[in-house]
């Protein structure tokens, strides 16, 4: 018998996102009449906007001659695309041998403990996203859990760990790290030689007065790795395109190292994503977009006040597309995403997917549609006024 | 200090693609006014033919219009994709949960042994492409050189191996494995429950009788894994479009685990990229895309001819886009690949790139413009009639 490796059997089985896709799908297939909506599902809902849309018809356009064609990319990215990340996101602070374009974090983040030991001591929040922990076993690393506070944020641990996943806007929480936080993982890291891997997919949703990059934080840029995509912001989770920055600082050498790496393991993202996340800069796809993150940012209102109207807690929503809320009666939370699945034909991930601390929870989110986010609000308030 | 994984320091570093390009890179800089081309580099230069063009600006515009905008698909691809694949290069002998849809077999060739225990022993042939021992490397497995016939094929072992890597038709040499080939490899991975990671992106240039697909080898459903692209078919290099089947009999419940493993691992090809691979199969672009493979292979017979006339042995270039060229004086590839640069500025990839055995030998590739091609025969001819 051919020996699997044998860390893919620990991966997540019953309270994954993948077990929730599978039981919806059969939900739907047993009950045809039924319309089942998402208030949970991170995809987005808003179309990529005009100008975008114009430019990847001009990258189109140039595959299709011999004069303009564009075949193999740098592993790394397009030079064009990274001046430009370089410049509008970080105020060229970093150089062109420090980014590294690709075609998703959620790859980028676990892909990235290729350039550390195998045996590195890994921490994640209890509780987190799961492919922190998932994507790790893939790679036969050992993660282990930070305790967390009333905000499961987590607290700064008494032993050395190398390698500390944060996630921030939080996935699932909706919370951004504060300044005086990060700072403090900062100090933990670099007294301890780790290293940080900064999940800052959502930092176009930041309104509050907190951290947009960890490299706000002084002393970052020797300890921590940051990673981005422009999936929700660009409405790219169909299209596929992501960056990272290693700052020269982590290692000497490690830029070297990790293009070494990455020439092998990988042959860029596709040319179409990468003139489309190019043009996601320009004025007019600016404003555009502005408008797409505030179209969310009402649909979490909506949600917030409704949820609130119904006697949940909620955080988040504010700094991110997502709202946690509070199981207001005794379920636990795969019992609740069953009752609100059969009840309501509303979908939410239950906080059990994220860790057990989280039993009591469940994920809502922003990017539907706000015909989808009424209608949800219509079910929840057909509901709640006939049964309370 | 942080822990670097110590296994890469073991990439190729002098002999490699990466340094092999910072040397053209560096040359072209220092010499401004020299023209080089490469006849050796394995990417395309015919254009994406026009059908699929149309395709995918058709689903550029999808992504423009809320009604028909598509975010994330599945992880493994969109069943559109899948289904024309199996029926069109499988004859539907595999189901839908046996094909992944990926971005590109590089990563593809290594990711899989994901799925495989870390101590596998990984047998490659001596010599081969070096991204399966430099991957392999990244991911911390160890592996081992078969011994080769005259043909640089590899033969077979007395001792157990658990993984082997065929690449057929085959990078650098341009051989495909005859079917007598490939069946005592069968044999010997049932025999000692290996698996074959049968790596076949240039499937489409085969006219010889020998196989196109692996499972055509009897038995081979329970030992082989089939990697192919869309890459030099299509022209998709710079659009990153690729597939793989894993057979349910690889391993009882295989596919569940590599489903599981994908799902937290990556988020999809890109939907525009899935949407053009599709438009491939429609019959004006497969007469298209046949009309270019046919251009190459007459690149490849000028090629043949030209090397022939100087006095080089050559193999390949028939069912495959690659020529295998021996050197007729007395240097090493490298030295030959400096001296093709600097007299005739002409690019080609030395064979010790690909292992010490093939230190005496150079790739070529057939996959340049006409053009291109036409010029490189006419510098070998300036040159060679001048110093002969």
């Amino acid at each position: 018998m051919v020996k699997i490796n044998k860390d893919l059997f620990s991966l997540n089985n019953e309270y994954s996102f993948y077990n929730i896709a599978n039981i919806v799908k059969d939900y739907k297939k047993n009950n045809k009449d039924k319309k089942v909506i998402s208030l949970g599902v991170g995809d987005v809902s808003r179309p990529i906007v005009k100008s975008v849309i114009e430019e990847m018809h001009g990258a189109v356009d140039d595959l299709s001659n011999m004069d303009t064609f564009k075949g193999y990319g740098a592993s790394n990215g397009y030079d064009f695309l990274k001046s430009i990340i370089l410049e509008k996101e970080y105020d060229n602070k970093f150089g062109l041998d420090e980014i590294y374009i690709s075609n998703g974090t959620k790859s980028d983040v676990t892909n990235i403990l290729e350039l550390f030991d195998i045996d590195s001591k890994i921490l994640i929040t209890d509780i987190s996203y799961p492919i922190y922990k998932d994507g790790s076993s893939c790679l036969n690393r050992k993660v282990y859990y930070a305790d967390t506070d009333d905000n499961f944020k987590p607290t700064i641990p008494k032993e050395k760990y190398d390698i500390i996943y944060i996630c921030s806007p939080n996935n699932p929480t909706g919370l951004n790290y504060t300044h005086e936080e990060l700072k403090s993982w900062v100090d933990y890291a670099k007294k301890n030689n780790s290293i940080i891997l900064y999940d800052n997919v959502y930092t176009a949703f930041i309104e509050t007065d907190t951290p947009k990059s960890i490299y706000e934080i002084e002393g970052s840029r020797s300890v921590a790795i940051e990673f981005r995509s422009f999936s929700k912001t660009a409405s790219f989770t169909g299209v596929r395109c992501s960056y990272y920055i290693i700052p020269n600082e982590i290692y000497d050498g490690v830029n070297d190292l990790w293009k070494k790496r990455t020439i092998n393991r990988f042959n860029g993202a596709d040319y179409i994503a990468q003139k489309g996340a190019y043009a996601t800069y320009k004025e007019k796809a600016q404003k555009d977009i502005k408008e797409n993150i505030k179209y969310y940012k009402e649909n979490a209102k909506l949600l917030i006040n409704a949820f609130k109207k119904y006697n949940f807690e909620v955080t988040g929503g504010i700094d991110s597309p997502y709202l946690w809320v509070k199981i207001n009666n005794d379920m636990n939370s795969f019992e609740f995403f069953k009752f609100y699945l059969e009840k309501l034909n509303i979908v939410i991930v239950p906080g059990i997917i994220f860790g057990k601390k989280a039993d009591k929870y469940f994920r809502a989110s922003a990017l539907a549609s706000r015909e989808v986010i009424e209608e949800g609000i219509e079910r929840m308030k057909n509901y709640y006024e006939k049964n309370i």
